[in-house]
Order: C-alpha cells, then structure tokens, then sequence
C-alpha cells in the first residue's frame, strides 16, 4: 500500500464516521424521544472524541509527507486534507476543549438574554468568546490576519478585504431599492387564512418533487428550524409549518431542496471522500438560494404554485396570479433577518459582516455593540431597533462562536445571482417549465455544470467555470433592480 | 486515576459508541431512504471497525490485571468485561473477518434457496459457516463444549446439557397437549375481515400505553420485522401491519414493549456500564413473552381489548368477550414458528436445539439435516412437513451463524411461567386492573424485582432471585394445561 492510498483508506473511514455523527444530529431534531438528551449528548460526545483523534492522528502528517497524488482529484484531496489536517493541529487541544465548553454555556446564556430583552446578561459571555476565538484564529493563522483564519472554515479563500469591498460597492443601490419599495404606492396584498399542516405537508413534498428532490436518496420531518443533512446516498431535509403563512414551511422546503441537491449531485467517486461535500457554505447558499428564489419566487413558478395552493386550500384571499407573485415577494419593512426578503437580506448580512470583523480585529468592543447594531440598522433600514431582541440579540451565531459564516449567506446570493444569468441564457425556456411545476432543465444544468464537482474546484473558481464569467455583485443587483422595479412599478 | 476508573471511562464511551451503531441499525430499518444501502454498509463497517479496536485494546488487559473493585456492581462490571474481553480476544481476527464475509454472504444464499424452496442450494454454505462456527467455538471453548462456548453469547451461564435435560422433561406434556387441543371438538373461531393500518396502528399505541411503555423514552415504527432497539433513555420499537390480521400487529407491539420496558427499566446508575443493558437473551425474553402472552393473551386483557377493538373496527365477527378470548389463544396445525401459538411455540425450539446441538457437534451432517428435521417434525407436530421452505429453510438464524440462540426463546417462555407464578401471588388483583387496560402493578413488580437489575445478577440467579424460587418448567406447563384446557374443554 501507498502512501497515499493508506492515507485515502484512513480518511475514508472517517467521513463515514462524520457521516453517522451528522446522522445523529438529524434523529435529535426529527425523532428522538424527548427523554434522551443526556444519553444523546454523551453519544454524541463519544463520537466527537473518536473523530477529533481520527483528525490529529500523527499519521496523517506522515501519510501527507510520503503521498505522490496524480490525478487532479487526487491532489485535491491532498491539499484539502492537509488545510484541515494543519488547522486542527494548530488549536491546541486546551483551548479547543475551552471553546466546546463556553460555547455550550453562552448558547443558553444568549437563549436567556434574549428572552429577557437584557444585553448586559449576555455581553461579558461573548466578550469571553471573542477571546478565545482571536486565540484560534491567531493559532491558525500563523501571522496573517485573524478573520480571514476564521472565514477560511466556511468559505475558503476568501478574505475579509474583498468580501469588505463586494458588500460596499452593493449597499448604495440596495439601500435605494430598499427605500423606493417601500415608499411605492401599491403595496401587496398580504396572504391570511388558516392553512393545515397535513395540507403544507402535501404541498411541500409537491414542491420539493417539482424541484427534483430525489426521494430515493431522501425525506422530510418536521424540526424545529428548516435544515438539510447528510450526503451521497443520504441527504434528508426538514420543515417547519405556521398554520397561519404557508410560504415558510413550502420555501424553506424549496430552500433545504437546493441544499441536499447539491449534496446528492456530487460526482459518487468523490463520496467518502474529501472532495465529496459542498465546497463552502457560500456555494451551498448559491443552491438554495436559487432554488428558492430565483426559480421558486420567479413569476413562472409562483404562477403554478398559485393554482395548486388555491386548490389545496379551497380558495384564497388572493385571487389572480399576478398579485399573489408580487405577494411572493412582498417587502415589508421589519427587524428579523430570517424573515427579510430578497432585497433587504444582503443588508442584514452586511451589518453583521462589519460588526463581526470589528468585533474579531477588537476595533469594536462589546461594550459599544448595541450602540454600533443600533446606528447602523438605522442608518441602512431607516427604522431605529425597537428593542435588543429585534437588535443584536436576534441570532444565535456569535454566541456558539461562529464569526465568519454570516457573510456566506450574501456571498450565496451574490453567487446566485452569477449562475442565474448564465442559467437563463443556457435555459432559454426555463420559465416554460417551472410554469408547469418542473425544474429539471435547471436542476439538470446546475448539477452538470456545479453540483457534480463537489470539493473539485475552490469556491470562486467552481462558480466562474460554471458561470463562464467572473463572479460580481451586478447580476443580483440587476435582477433585483429589474424584478422589484416591475412588482412595485418603480 | 485507578485502572478501575480508567477502565470503566474507557468502556463508557465504547457503550455510547456501541449505542450509536445499533442506533443506525434501527434507522436503517425504519426511515432511512431505500436508496442508501451502500453508504449505509461503509458507515455500519466504520463503526464496527472503532468498535472491534476498542473491544480488542490492550489497555483493557492492562486495567482488568490491576483493577481493584471494591462494590459487588463494580465486581460483577469486572467479571463482564473479563468475559467479553477474553470472548473476543480468543477469537483470532482472520476468523472474525472471514466469518463476517462469509454469513453476510450465505444469509442472501439462504433467502434465494428458500424461495426456490431448494434446501440443496443452500446447505453446502451452511456446511461452510458451520466449519467456521466450530472453530470459533474452539478457539473460545479452550477445550470445554463447543456449543456451550456458543451458547455463551445469548444465556452466559447456561450449558446445552441442562437446557437439554430441561426440554427433554417439557415435551411430552406439550406433545400430549398440543394433541388433546387439535383433537377438541369445539375449535375456536378466526377473527376475520379487513382492518385499516391507520386504526391498528392507534390501538398499538393504545395497546403499548396500557403496558406502560414510556413514550417520552420511545417511539413507534413500522418495519418489516417487530423489533426492539436501545437503551436507557432511549428505547424504541417497531411494528408491522397485516390489514388482515389486527392480532399480528397488536401483539408483536406489546412483545416488543416487554423487550423495551427491561432496558428503560435498568437502574440508571448502571447507563454506560456492563451492567446497564438485559442480561441474556433469555431473561430478555421472559419479559416480552410475559407482557404478551401471561398478561395480553389473558383473559382479563383481552377482554378489554374486545371492547377497544369492536369499537375501532366498527364491529368484528367475534361478538362476545369469552368466545374473543378464545380465537386470542387459538391453535391450529402449522408449519411456520413465527406464526406458532404459545403451545407448539416450545416444540418449535426443541426440534431446532436438538439438530443444532448434533450439527455443532458433528453428530449430524448437513446432508442428512433435512431428513432429520421432517422426520422429527412428523414425531412433535403429526404433521409431514410439504417443503422445505416450510422446514428447515423457515428461519433466517443459522445462515447467519447464531447456533445457541434458539434455545433461548423457550427459556424466556420457562422464566415467565416462573415469574408469573409469584407475580400473582403478589400482586392477587392484577386482573382485575388488565381489566380496565392497566398493566402497571405488574410492571412494577417487573421492574422493582427484576428489570432494574440489569446485568447485576447472571440470568438464573436474577430469575430466582426475582421469583423467589428456583427455575423448573412446572410453573409454565401447569399454566398451559390449565388455560388451553378451559378454552378447549379438555
């Protein structure tokens, strides 16, 4: 045996157990009895222990040192495996013990002060994380800066000072968009009525088989947030259902579709192996995000979904396809990120990407945060935060120390936004299938030419080579300048 | 840390492990995605994998040598893990692997021959995993019975001899009974007519909650075969639905409860430890057996269930409780153990332990084994057997290598009727509460007497223990006679 190929073996292996850890998490959320969850955290645990050791075993080191790789696969492979292999290595074993432990903690301290509406309970927790995730990031990066060691976990190679110029040169024209859809005379209409969930449920399957979910290699539960999970032959997705607004639980499903597609169209050579899972959380937003907007707020497939929730509920209180598209898209004016719309999402996102990089670089402290949240949600949304839960208390991420994914989910748009216009121009008649409930021409185009590749090709680089155009802010803009600009009559 | 902490720390984190792989087991039946087979069989091999290393380690030898126990729980932890740790050591690894590649194999060989009913097809690879089975006993046996090395697995403590002597002394009274039941002049009726899965599946719940089953500590599936699965604070069962058939799916629900309440039943101390899981298959046994026959097939409990039954049905063929309780306990000629009635149930085993026992031995040839089972059979059942796939190609067990485990089942039937002798006599009333569908003052007899011993006590001696008497089949063969001689007017 090789070098290399005991190394491949060994790696393997591993992802099949980091396949059943994430398998795991997904019966915690659907399935498991509510009785199990100490028993399910020293499970848990337990594994966690087997792969944090499979990860910093010393022979990788060794197996990377002797590996002759080939092929272009092969030495992808290598150098994936080495970036992690030297990222676990650097954090010393103490302080990510330290890290596991307080972010356990402040997870609930965050619960708690946000339930109470009281930063000051939760501040001198996250100034305790924030130390200790500046000593991870300066472990790992070894002299360079200190977010863009972080960022390097969700979407490698890219830095701060480029997402810092993409996201500023988009601001200006989505703030105007913003402000002109919301002082536009005819507004949407609302939709309102009681919806059940058995008949969400059916439409929600109905709308992830219009997508092309593949129900061989999957399934939907309810949990209590919308996820996808897992990979291969395997990759599940779950739903949430409000009784009164039925477009959270069929777009989260169309959402979570985009997700597990991209998992289940990965080239299955790759699987079990490094190259195969989505290649950064930006790209796998790029999916879902298309899925879900692009295509599933897009007049041909609101159109068709319009006549099959009509049916479904016996009736609605929008009456003709054309208002309940602009009712797809409705804008409102709010403080929640996760309830924003197409338009306003990217500032949210933006607000966040500043805070965290001031916060990491310590130019900001924790004590001016809730000042600095409030300034710039005005300033950008021209509404002041109401209170600290609608403010910098509304997500959980900084609190279980994850600085450097927020921007990920606009860096997914941006990267949609890229793919969509190529997407169009590839696909002339798209719209003429989704207005028939069917996306197998995108489906099909998207897994050809980005899903299949799978950790292949560096995030920038997968895009560009599906896209055939460097990636840039202007075809997001441009489609929501154009589609916005129509529903609004601006 | 002492070598005992250290041990025990070792083997808590092999048990979480050992929870998590039999955890996929259950998913795999239950909700994973048809098409996942193969992902599913590299992550089960992954995990089998850590699993052997961690039984095989070294250290585990090292801690036991120095390891000072000081409590009678902690004694008995020792002995088991001793035991375990020898058991595998003993086995060398080439025979492990081979034997894992080889059942896996001859379990398909044996399916496809009893469809083609051609025992021929099959029996020169049961002649293979004997060969293998032999040696592997050897190799644990150290000079002792094979087939008590064997039996080790399922009812440690136990020897084919005695379980020999045991059946031997059972089966002329169960011969001559299950004769007197065929010859009566009043047979009972069927149940008949068409039974929604929707509506058995709710009286299951039904069912399941009268036995107490936790439910903030389980849960309910369907699978192709009942099951039960897991531990401490998470043990869930399956079901299966016969829309001809409600008794098929009530009863296997309330089997399986049984199996579940042992294991939710242990002392939670004793979670993660040797001692925290059923102590044999036996023992195991006499509780899903008790729950379903003693208890549900009593008439006390089915005439409650007549009247849940009548009412969700809309009526059934049976119209008066008496008459109900006999088509419960009905018994006809058969060819088939599973579907066998708690008579013939025992000498469905006997005939299985027998040529077992002369196969492992070398007393009987596989060339000869379907001879001697239709010969045998034509003795114990006054039937001939019409083909094979009715014969000694029904069960799936030897094709997988589980020689010892059929003798178990009917111990568990022996154990029950030893416990359900005392529990009567303690709890005299117990009747009249499975009258109204409450099962509890039994179950908390059970579990105050036996289940939260766990492993503490070897089988026998937790029996007797529990019963306050030793272990003889009297107590069971008394109580056949008497019920089925009431029901069939002997």
């Amino acid at each position: 045996m090789s070098a290399l190929s005991d190394l491949l073996a060994f790696q393997r292996q591993t992802e099949a157990l980091s396949s059943v850890a994430e398998r795991l998490g997904w019966d915690q959320e659907t399935v498991m009895p509510r009785g199990a969850a100490e028993q399910r955290a020293e499970e848990m645990g337990a594994m966690e222990e087997v792969l944090h050791e499979r990860r910093t075993d010393p022979r990788i080191g060794e197996w990377l040192d002797a590996a002759q790789p080939q092929t272009p696969a092969e030495r992808r492979a290598i150098q994936l495996i080495t970036r992690d292999f030297q990222r676990t290595s650097r954090v010393p074993a103490r302080l990510a013990a330290e890290l596991a432990r307080l972010t356990s903690l402040s997870q609930g301290i965050w619960a708690e002060a946000r339930a109470k509406d009281a930063p000051e309970d939760f501040l001198p927790t996250l100034d305790q994380v924030l130390m200790l995730k500046r000593e991870e990031a300066a472990a790992i990066a070894d002299g360079g800066d200190l977010y863009d060691a972080l960022l390097e976990d969700y979407e490698p190679g890219m830095t701060g000072a480029r997402i810092g110029s993409l996201f500023d040169s988009m601001r200006p024209r989505l703030v105007a968009l913003r402000e002109n859809i919301l002082g536009a005379e005819q507004q949407p209409q609302a939709l309102s009525g009681h919806f059940p969930q058995e008949t969400q449920l059916r439409l929600a399957r109905t709308c992830a088989t219009a997508f092309g979910y593949d129900w061989t290699r999957g399934r939907i539960d309810l949990a209590v947030h919308p996820f996808s999970s897992g990979r291969w032959q395997d990759s599940r997705i779950t739903t949430r259902v409000v009784e009164t607004d039925p477009f959270n639980c069929l777009y989260s499903t169309i959402h979570e579709v985009g997700h597990s597609s991209y998992e289940l169209g990965i080239d299955p050579d790759y699987a079990f192996t490094p190259l195969g899972r989505g290649v950064s959380m930006g790209v796998h937003e790029s999916q879902s995000r298309i899925y879900e907007n692009q295509m599933g707020r897009g007049r041909a497939f609101s159109g068709w979904l319009f006549t099959r929730m009509a049916e479904a509920f016996d009736g609605l209180n929008i009456t003709d396809p054309e208002a309940f598209y602009a009712t797809v898209n409705r804008v409102t004016s709010g403080y929640i990120r996760t309830e924003s719309d197409e338009v306003q999402y990217n500032l949210h996102i933006m607000l966040r990407f500043d805070l965290e990089r001031d916060l990491i670089s310590g130019r900001l402290d924790t004590t001016d945060l809730v000042e600095a949240w409030n300034a710039r949600f005005l300033k950008d949304f021209g509404v002041a935060v109401d209170r600290p839960a609608n403010g910098v208390l509304q997500d959980v991420h900084w609190s279980v120390g994850l600085f450097g994914y927020f921007p990920t989910y606009a860096l997914g748009n941006v990267y949609a936004g890229v793919l969509n216009q190529t997407l169009r121009s590839a696909v002339p008649d798209l719209d003429g299938a989704l207005a028939e409930g069917d996306a197998t021409p995108a489906t099909e185009w998207l897994r050809e030419n980005l899903q299949r590749h799978g950790g292949l090709l560096p995030p920038a680089q997968l895009i560009e080579t599906a896209a055939g155009r460097s990636v840039s802010p202007e075809p997001l803009l441009d489609y929501l300048e154009e589609k916005f600009g129509r529903i609004y009559d601006l």
